[in-house]
């Protein structure tokens, strides 16, 4: 790093896949995975899946001179699972948790535990301010019939939202990380449309690692070939994205993954690639940003922003899906503690006949009453559980889909060419030396 | 509106108290607010405890001529209970939902079954970018013993932080609600001190209200004298604080409270009285921001530097006793659910005795072996539940207090005079007219 000129900025990203005592080799690929950072020195570390803070803590000292600096974000019942090391100093750190992230009774599945979040440090690199972000969303497990993707979109919703409200002041933005999507799906292009982050894989000439910029590889020992069905080879789902500012300009000079295995050693550091990109930041003066990136602007306005809303409006049917599906899920809840309770009643409706009839001419057959009672009780609380869990789900759906809503409403005015002030205010003028309906998404 | 000056913004902020079926006189007293806003006419009214969609949905359809745009925020099981009515149009609403908000088993004080959060909307007003953020924090039950500090005080920061982060691009920032602290309370200085935000009662010299600005009053007949001992005639809790930028300053031309009582009807508002605020936005020009700012800036930067490490250590103190109590709670819960599986394990042993044993010469007492089994399941699946609740919890609080280490990390550093940048690499300069140490809470 000291002998390295301030403009160039290496990042690293990996999934860990560390859950103690259930993932293969653990200890082992952690200190591969220490090893490898110690060597290398890269600017700035994201890491996932660090499930133990244990882990996270042995990394942290054996790091202590590359990486001094390092934040692990703390959520949920196991936690986040996210980690920062950098050789830059963090200043700040903000957590932001996902309102929706699979269901409790997935139990294999797991992601609901993990309390998925985004993670955000501000870090200084020399006079210039970075805001870094790190994530994991939730995984997707078949994608003919995608359960999750309502859950997911809403992911990328509220992380677009993260990464765009809390960047303001910026000079640069990182985002690394397991978004678990292709590059094409549907939460991929409302995040990239939306923040207007760069795909370092597209944005390079230079890239050396799997075909296709592939993360989840078949190659990979620790894969098997149904978690990436119906892709033979390999699949994309992890990134590093980044864009500069009006104040650095950033290019992604080259960019790199691990090829599924690790000279001389016997497994890969993970069931994921790791990424390392090198970013370019050419810091801009005040006369190139203006004009230039105005213009810019200005051209693409319109396509841009009538895109948006396709993809917005893709997105709201997605979530619109999910709502349906929540809804009938509770409905059934419903249905289901009703006949449950029904089924209380009437035992003991039986049980009060013989007690109110005469005699005691026939056994009353005890175990079956309290097998059935304890039945009644079983189905009352769980039906409860999950109506109050779907009721949360339905409440964060429905508050996504309003969000939209909003959103696509702001755009669709900037794109009839209305000027943003209220019309009923003649008086007010549009923004100085924007056009009416010149895009930017921060507005 | 139309009649008014657009630099002259009125701001309202009311705590609904709108419980259905609970709350005295709700539907009265939402129609009452109802005739109030269409009357008043505020620029930006920010409604808390409307825990009923519908209550928010008729009062959406009243003020449509005189609010034409509406926000409802929904989260948790119940909702946010948060709603704001505008009659500048609003582009973007984001929510963040607080990590902690008190204990689901003190369903008598309800608040976590609220989903407490921080919504955020983005207005245009005029030319100006407007950032109008609207809360409610946990309640103080107790004064004296309050065992819900370490939650509001993590509450305190995390509000803080997302204005901080989200209000980046804001010409003006506006907060708005319930914030359940004193004045001087820890959690209300953090607040003021991170984001420098300014509170109208305090800065405005025309006031017509209740004494001292207070919110929560004696003469208030939904109030019971309990709420508010050992205050004998009220407490201030609810606020309206602004901030301009280096576009707009904001002055409050005056605000005023209700007193408890309302003209021609037989009961006030709520049990909250109702703020509003008159707000005069002067929009700057380049020269005069640059110069002004920063010369003033520079001259309290330490000072308030200090100041900030010093609430910043009150409030990990505080943190850090909320930690040490739910860590013993966990513990409690851990220790009560291994007695309970020893007793389970107990029972099944005398269970197995005469089984094992040669006759029933002794009748088995099956009634108290179902009882004691039922008593053995509840208390494990309650301590399990408490357990997970727990780790959530110390999760929750760890993470807080991690971020605040940092801060004062950060803050030490710039009370030394270091420069920002890392002092490894002697080549990078600070940033350009900054002083080092210079105080910018942003950065």
């Amino acid at each position: 790093m000291a002998n390295r000129d301030i403009v160039s900025l290496r990042v690293f990203s990996l999934n860990c896949w560390g859950i103690r005592y259930l993932s293969k080799h653990c200890p082992q690929r952690y200190a591969m995975i220490g090893d490898l950072l110690c060597k290398e020195q890269h600017d700035i570390v994201l890491l996932q899946e660090v499930w133990s803070e244990k882990d996270y803590l042995s990394l942290k000292k054996k790091l202590a001179c590359s990486h001094p600096h390092s934040h692990y974000f703390k959520s949920g019942v196991i936690g986040s699972g996210l980690a920062i090391f950098s050789q830059h100093r963090i200043h700040d750190a903000f957590l932001y948790r996902y309102s929706l992230n699979g269901y409790p009774y997935m139990a294999h599945h797991g992601d609901w535990f993990g309390g998925k979040a985004v993670g955000m440090a501000i870090l200084n690199i020399g006079t210039m301010k970075a805001h870094v972000y790190v994530t994991h969303l939730h995984a997707e497990y078949c994608r003919e019939k995608d359960s999750y993707l309502p859950h997911r979109v809403v992911q990328a919703w509220e992380l677009q939202q993260f990464i765009r409200h809390t960047s303001g002041g910026a000079d640069m933005v990182i985002l690394g990380g397991d978004l678990n999507m292709h590059p094409q799906d549907l939460g991929n292009r409302l995040l990239r449309s939306y923040t207007s982050l760069r795909d370092s894989y597209s944005e390079t000439a230079k890239f050396d690692g799997c075909e296709d910029g592939m993360t989840l590889i078949a190659d990979n020992p620790f894969i098997s070939k149904k978690e990436i069905v119906p892709f033979e080879k390999g699949i994309r789902i992890d990134y590093i994205l980044f864009k500069g500012s009006s104040k650095v300009d950033i290019r992604c000079e080259s960019m790199s993954t691990t090829k599924g295995s690790v000279p001389d050693h016997p497994f890969p550091y993970s069931d994921h690639e790791a990424l390392t990109t090198e970013l370019r930041l050419d810091p801009l003066t005040q006369t190139e940003t203006g004009s230039d990136k105005q213009t810019k602007e200005q051209d693409c306005a319109a396509g841009k922003v009538a895109e948006l809303v396709d993809i917005l409006t893709e997105a709201r049917t997605e979530v619109k899906v999910g709502l349906h599906c929540a809804e009938r899920m509770r409905y059934t809840a419903t249905r289901t503690g009703v006949m449950g309770l029904a089924l209380l009643f009437l035992e003991l409706a039986i049980a009060a006949v013989p007690w109110l009839a005469l005699g005691a001419e026939q056994p009353f057959p005890r175990a079956s009453f309290y097998l059935l009672g304890a039945l009644c009780f079983a189905i009352l609380l769980t039906t409860t559980l999950l109506y109050i869990f779907y009721t949360m789900e339905v409440k964060s759906l429905q508050g996504a889909e309003d969000q939209m809503r909003l959103a696509v409403g702001s755009l669709q005015e900037k794109l009839r060419g209305f000027p943003l002030a209220q019309p009923r205010n003649n008086q007010r003028r549009p923004p100085e030396g924007q056009e009416p309906g010149a895009f930017d998404p921060e507005e």
